[in-house]
């Protein structure tokens, strides 16, 4: 009996998954789904979804989250081999401020070569995989106290 | 009996899964654990690490990755939570040109806020999420068609 999930019938990912729409297609089990991006950051950016509708991971069970994890070793591995690196990015935005344009969860694989731009390339550069900063600062002890608190009372 | 994972003495991770240095531990089963990154990019930026010491995310086993998997919704869900925010990024790297500096896989989930640089700010800014660029180019058929093949023979 096939697995029942969440779909919306307007959602880009939803049709893909139904097969009202087609794509490159790198991998599938029950729950998930693997497929070339049609707007590549780098030669052998890949999409790693869940079958079901899922706006943000939050909305992710428990099941279907463990596959998503399952798939991604699998899938770095293999779009690393088929573009001759070993280094990759995986990245999941959840929310519009996180640079999230489709709402149903999805995971960026991205192959990385050396030539890459660890950081932001000049203005007009062609596609460099996944430029970005790290501004990072320093954790102050006290209020990561209070704060770790707070998150681990919240799980 | 505990489960027995590989270890590699030199690694700041494994001494903080072995309690030789201490961490802001926010949860932690059999096979994974989440803390507060020291270096935070935005405040509430927490590290889910494996136990065990696996240098890239293709190094994972199974059923690790799959608590990988399973723990990201929950700690992204109480990170938000705690951190008065709908929005985060989950960031994994592998190798130096993807930005890995620690050999010890780690998915970072980094809060964002409406008011975060989605791409670079200015030279000098605080701390602002993750800035990201998006060098997007689109997908030559044929060449989609060679590379989904190579990497469907990869897997």
């Amino acid at each position: 009996m096939p697995i029942a999930y969440p779909t919306d019938p307007d959602c880009i990912f939803c049709k893909i998954v139904a097969g009202d729409i087609p794509c490159h297609k790198l991998y599938e089990d029950d729950l998930v789904l693997a497929m070339l991006d049609i707007g590549p950051i780098a030669p052998g950016h890949t999409l790693l979804i869940p079958k079901g509708h899922y706006p943000s991971l939050t909305d992710v069970p428990p099941d279907t989250a463990a596959a998503l994890g399952r798939a991604l070793p699998l899938l770095g591995q293999a779009v690393c081999k088929a573009t001759d690196t070993d280094n990759f990015n995986v990245l999941q935005n959840n929310g519009r401020p996180a640079g999230q344009a489709v709402f149903h969860v999805h995971f960026h694989v991205i192959p990385r070569t050396a030539d890459d731009a660890r950081t932001t390339p000049p203005a007009g550069s062609p596609g460099t995989g996944l430029p970005f900063d790290w501004p990072a600062t320093e954790l102050d002890p006290d209020a990561a106290t209070t704060l770790a608190e707070r998150i681990r009372s919240a799980l």
